[in-house]
Formats: C-alpha cells, sequence, structure tokens
C-alpha cells in the first residue's frame, strides 16, 4: 500500500512544533498536492494590527512542505516567491493550496495560493524544491 | 527632531504580536536599515526536527517591515524571494538584517540577509513594497 | 470602441524593435491576457548549444508587458521570477501565456508560462507591475 | 592550471551566438564571480522606446551563466528573481556583476547587479542553479 507514504506525513505533521504554533491543519494530502488551513489570529498581527507576512508565509510554506515531501523522499527548501495580493481581515479562514508544476530526479517546482473561505485571492507563491534520495526518516 | 519616527517604530514593535510569538528581538533600526535577533527554539521545528521555512522567513519578514516603515510613511509588502542556504540549527541565535538598496517616490527594494551567530549565511531575500502616502497611522 | 487599446497596442508590438530582433510574434491580446510565439533559433542559444535564458526570458517579457499594459494606462515591471521547467529543442515554437492574477488601482500580478507546441512546460513566471495613472503615450 | 577553466569559457563565450546577438562583452571572470559589458541600443527597445526588461535580463544572465559555470562542472540554472530599479538610457552602457553568495555540492547561489557607467542601480536579480557532475562539455 503505498498510502502508507501519505498516512505517515499526516501523523508527523499532527505532532509537528511549528504547525501547533499556528493552529494549522493539513486538509488533504495527496502525490504532489496539498491542502492546509489557518485561522488568522491576534497573535499573528503586525504592527498595523493586520497579519504579518510571516503568518501568511508560513501557511504557504506548510502545503509546500507536506506536497514536496508527499513522493517519500526528502524534498529540501531552495527557494520561495511570494507575492501579497490582499490583506485578510481578522478572524479570516485562510487556505493554502500547493500544486506540483513539475517534478524530475532532483528538482520539483510548486504553485501555492493563499485564499480566504469566501475565495479572495490573498497570496501567491512560487517555490522550487531540491529531492533528495534518501526516503523520509519517518516512514 | 527626527529620530521620533525610529522610536515610534522600536516602542509599537515592543507591543507587536507576532514578534512576540517568536520571541524576536529589534537589535538596530536606521532609516532604510533593520537588524533583528531570534533564537531557533524547538516551537519552530518542521517535520524533520529542523527549523521551519515560516520561522526563517518571519524573521526576515520583520526586519523588512521595520527596514521599510523607517521613512515613516506606510510601506506595504509587494513580493518577497527567499533563497534557503543552510538550515540552522537548535539552539542557533539568528540575525537578519534588511538594507534598502533603492528608494522611489512609491518603491523600496531590499536585500535582506539571515546569518547565525558565527556568520554562516542562512537565508538570503530580495523583497518590495509600495511607499503609501499615508504617514503610520501610530506616529 | 474600447478596443482602440488593444489594436493600438498590436500596432505597436508591430513595430516593436526588440520583438524583431527574436522574430516574436503577438498571437492573442485580451484584457489582462496575452499570448506571445517565438521559434527557438540558433542565433539564441548559449555556450551548450541549448536556449539562453535570456531568450525564454524575453518571449516572457513580451507577454507580460502586453498583457499588463493592454487596460490602457503605463504598466512599469517591477518584479519578475522565473524558473526554469525544462529546456527547449532546437527548433521548437515556444507560446508564452500571460494572465492576470489580480489588479489594483496601482499594482498588477501576472503568471506567465512557457510551453512548446506539444505543450511541455517550458518555464514558469510570477510578475508584478506598478500602474501609472498616465494613459499609453501611443493610443 | 586550472586556469584552463576559465580560459575555455571565455574563448566559447567568444562563439556564443546569444552574446554576439546583443554585442555583450565578457569583462572579467573568475571562479564565483563574472561581470559582463552591453550597450543599450536601438534593437533592444520596448513599446514604450525604453529598454526591453529582456534585454536586461540576458545581459544579467550572461553573467550569471559564466560565474555558475566557472568551477568547471556544468551549472543550469533552476530560478532568477530580477528586480527592476531604473531603466538605462539609450546609449548606455550596462554592466552585469554577478557573484556566488554560496555553492554546496548540488547547489549554488548568485546575487547579480547591472548598473550603468556612472554606477546607477538599473537592476539586482537573485539566482540558483543546480550543478551537475559532469565537467564542461568544451573543456
Amino acid at each position: 500500500m503505498e498510502d502508507k507514504i501519505l498516512d505517515s506525513i499526516i501523523k508527523r505533521v499532527e505532532d509537528e512544533p511549528y504547525r501547533k504554533k499556528f493552529g494549522m491543519e493539513l486538509v488533504e494530502l495527496e502525490y504532489g498536492y496539498s491542502k492546509v488551513k489557518m485561522t488568522f489570529k491576534e497573535d499573528m498581527e503586525n504592527i498595523f494590527g493586520m497579519a504579518h507576512g510571516g503568518a501568511i508565509f508560513s501557511l504557504i510554506d506548510e502545503a509546500f512542505e507536506t506536497a514536496s515531501n508527499s513522493h517519500g523522499t526528502v524534498a529540501v527548501a531552495l527557494s520561495m516567491n511570494i507575492t501579497f495580493i490582499k490583506p485578510p481581515s481578522r478572524g479570516d479562514v485562510l487556505f493554502a493550496e500547493a500544486k506540483e508544476t513539475s517534478v524530475s530526479r532532483r528538482i520539483g517546482t510548486y504553485d501555492i495560493t493563499v485564499k480566504n473561505d469566501v475565495g479572495d485571492l490573498i497570496a501567491t507563491c512560487q517555490a522550487l524544491v531540491y529531492r533528495k534520495k534518501d526516503k523520509l526518516p519517518f516512514l
């Protein structure tokens, strides 16, 4: 059963310290695809009382991490280019979706978008991983 | 006295919810320049027990936010391109330095680097703001 | 008739020196959308006899330029993030498609992809313009 | 003599079709460093009579290509993030300088800047290569 990989990631994410810090939830995970949910809460505010860029990026990176490791070998983030489109409102439920745009032996590329629960586009991201030969250590 | 702007930002950052969430410290702030410090702690770990990309980005974004707002008018982040060079070790004290590379009437550009306390390069970032006419609301 | 804008751009592109230099063709132009065609020829080769990154980027930028100026006011490119997926083969006919992902009063964002004529993804790009108030000077 | 690598690249660049297309000159080449010169000419103009983004990027990419291949093994461009700071004037002599910011077994990262001959910053770029094991084929 190949789904052992996805199951292992789901379980591992459950215990991930950074995920807990933000109250993020892994909503969906497929090979090369992931969807993660997070509510924009008060402790994520910046000096203007808006969502800190770091919070939005963290949500993006969680989707990216899970999607890019879904093939069962370790994926190392190389670069990420984030564009901020529209600031979310306090209390907004945000969803990041990571989709694989290409995958070769050593490199994987991903498009990640963040939307709120009425579908407004909040941010987009283009990201790149280096794919190691090593299997995920927690399989 | 123009330093009123920098003083206001420093005070505001002191109370910033997101800064507190990460235990970040604004070490230095000048016009177009900022240095922020953060210790890589357990609650910042990803599924591999390494620093989550979101944590490193958050540190970068804090330096970017403070440097780009240092001229006293509101700067809105448009895009950020982060390259991950070397993962930090648990307990590492990390420093992000944001330097303005250009500033025009409406656009500001910044280079941000993250290093650990022995000077290893952890990540680099190229970032862009839109500069509004509005004064910082908390001046 | 609003199509005067698109017609003016199409005519202007016809005379554009850089377009001619590469033998690019504007295949389709709508508000916030553009498709440009280019054949990868010998004079676009790099030191490995492959397509120079500059040639692929030039095609992307042509689609970006035309799509972002299609609203009739001057759009100034701020930043572009290109990811190279797969090198084209000599003689490949390449198509760049630029799609607007968001447009506000002052900022527009675009996703641009390059494919060859059998649909292989060659490169992707995320790009940003500053939208001036000025009408296109050649309208 | 290790300079055989640099000499081979210099010679190969001399014959590079794309370099000739733009009249670029490789001014300096060291391990992990390159400087390339180009004059902004009429055939590089866009629909506004300004320098086409593709021309500026081409100059950047030429410096990036030569710097990243200077270690003697094949470097494949993965991603490049360009920020446009100031448009050059017709006739401007432009210089792109590529500096290696990090190099590991498989990945190299570079900062590239473009300046005109009075030192104005025209554009900056952050770029990434995948380093193959293969030696340069023309050594």
